[in-house]
């Protein structure tokens, strides 16, 4: 087989940039090593930036994530017991984000692929890039026993951290920088209503705490919980205890408690590969950078990365320009790094670290206060938030 | 003998809240262990906030101060080899900074307490404050083999870090809070003109610079050296190579060598006590709270705790209230731990710190490159820099 762009991974930055590519009318074929069912299972971020929104728009996929996506125009940070709201819109100058399941957006991509009848390969064993130091790179897979060739241009490797993209190049042909954090965070999903309209960040002497949402009847609540806990002695029952613990008393009294249906623990790092490009293997997403979840950047960072990517693609095929795919990796890479200090940023002065010194504890505390008293920092937080400019 | 305030301390906090009291009328007798010359010595901070610049006016010690200083509305941030201006005139609204020496400062406090009659004693021994936790305290102290007291309502303590007053608390009436950086100042003092108009702060894979002033033919220059060197094997030559080395190539050029006439080695660190009142000592300036020289906070938040001071005994005097008397520690603490973060922070940009991670590393020269891409984020800097209000 032959196409234009093999990609590996039909997450949502695969499947955002097939998409994409598909309606310029570049030839793509997604290989993914998963099922269909496993990968619409993964229960991951839900807050997405204007930027993100309007990938999906131009993608096409945008319906129904407007008809029950909910804009936020702010959140809370709560600390010392009290509420502090970041007015998102209003710092911003009419900004906001979107509240909009990981999962959903990629039902509707994979549902639009479909419908549009662009090949994806799901259940696809061994997949490997081949050649793509040089002009004639594809992309090798086993499935039921038989061994699959695609030849093309460009692979795309959207196959997230642990992918098979990164691990195929060698070791010295790329730098890494990472921060593993020193506790992980304990999440559940359960239909009850949210704590509050929008979401609560709390920063907590027991640590830290987000009630979050995916919809009005859906909540994603989350408590830092030290590294090596287990899932296993966490009823239902003590971790909403001990999310009331964390929260002010107004928010401890509105949490609506429910069976959860997911409920899991995830480390947290930060995590950046340089470059992202390797002759005509590109890295996307995840596969190229993770950051801790606290800010709610990882999909938008893996959607910016797919707005260059896409570019780059166009101009090659459309306007014989190789500009853009030059740029990609340095383009993608000033915002991931923007994105992975915020991330670490916003990680550092809501969590409680262990054997943090007493006067870096107070150092935090006079940075939330300061937060809530400059409008010039809370812009700067604000920014972040809902996104910087691609 | 008998006052209404002794200030032990005849820096500027001491000298300034002595003035400020004079001209209230009230009476206050200065007492300090060094003498005036070893005193007007001292060579210290050369940036003034504006409240600062308006408590020296309200003190009445303002004239030469206007006359000679230099007001800046803005500074350099030199990484990367370049320069990125920030513009502290135009992102805070108008707000600026004077360039005039702390040398000087106290110079003209002490000549005005002196040309007012105030009585300060010089080379005191065995200062000591007394019975402050009764209604009674005193200030005992020694002069040419005599002992002397000194009877009054409040004991103003503005002896700086190493001073009796903090030492005079027992340990377990205060907590203290601490940080000491890995690596030290080394300063120079030349007559010769400044590199460039404004202040340069340069973060170089050598270590941190700063190129600072205190006239328009008195250069001020700082290079970070590691902890443990010794200031004789840093010949004036070797001094200059390593400054011009830390700059961009077009300050590198602008350079002006000279002989130094006071070169040394400060250690940097963070230090706060809470609280900054024991019944009738108060503690104020460097007596309570020390932050790294980057930012040049220290004098500055000597002049506001002495603001604060300054209140609570006016309107102790005259109002017959003592609301600002029991308000003053967590009014002054407040604005100290504002300034406390933004010391900590600038000398954590700014500074090449041993045993970084490379992550690290990459996180610094995210923030440089956000700082000078964001208005939101550059005005945090510059709120801060010209100072927080009062």
């Amino acid at each position: 087989m032959r196409t234009q762009v093999v990609i590996i991974g039909s997450g949502p930055s695969g499947l955002l940039l097939g998409q994409l590519l598909a309606r310029a009318g570049i030839a793509n074929v997604i290989v993914d090593h998963a099922s269909k069912d496993h990968i619409l299972g993964r229960v991951r971020a839900g807050v997405l930036e204007e930027g993100t929104v309007r990938l999906m728009d131009e993608a096409g996929s945008g319906a129904r994530m407007h008809a029950e996506g909910i804009a936020h125009d702010g959140f809370s940070l709560a600390f010392d017991g009290r509420d502090h709201r970041i007015d998102l819109f209003g710092l911003t100058g009419g900004r906001r984000v979107m509240i909009y399941g990981q999962m959903e957006l990629t039902r509707d991509l994979m549902d639009q692929r479909e419908r549009a009848g662009a090949p994806s390969v799901y259940e696809a064993e061994s997949v490997t890039p081949r050649d793509f130091e040089g002009d004639a790179p594809h992309v090798a897979y086993r499935k039921n026993g038989i061994a699959h060739r695609i030849d093309c241009d460009f692979i795309a490797g959207c196959d997230g951290f642990h992918g098979v993209s990164r691990r195929s190049v060698p070791q010295n042909a790329f730098r890494s920088f990472e921060k593993v954090y020193p506790f992980g965070w304990l999440g559940i999903l359960a239909d009850v209503p949210p704590v509050d309209d929008e979401l609560v960040y709390a920063n907590h002497p027991r640590g830290f705490a987000l009630c979050s949402m995916r919809s009005h009847t859906r909540s994603r609540h989350y408590i830092q919980c030290p590294l090596g806990e287990k899932i296993g002695d966490w009823s239902d029952q003590r971790f909403w205890d001990e999310l009331r613990r964390r929260l002010p008393a107004h928010h401890a009294e509105r949490v609506v408690t429910g069976p959860s249906f997911e409920k899991s623990i995830a480390p947290l790092r930060s995590f950046v590969a340089e470059p992202m490009r390797f002759n005509r293997l590109f890295l996307a997403g995840d596969a190229a950078h993770i950051v801790p979840p606290t800010g709610a950047k990882g999909l938008n960072l893996a959607a910016s990365d797919v707005h260059y990517l896409f570019e780059a693609f166009v101009e090659h095929y459309q306007d014989r320009s190789n500009a853009g795919i030059d740029a990609y990796s340095a383009r993608a890479l000033a915002r991931v790094w923007k994105a992975v200090r915020f991330s670490w940023w916003m990680t550092t002065i809501l969590h409680r670290f262990p054997e943090t010194s007493e006067f870096d504890q107070k150092i935090q505390e006079a940075e939330l206060a300061y937060l809530t008293h400059s409008s010039a920092a809370a812009t700067a937080l604000a920014e972040n938030y809902v996104g910087l400019p691609f």
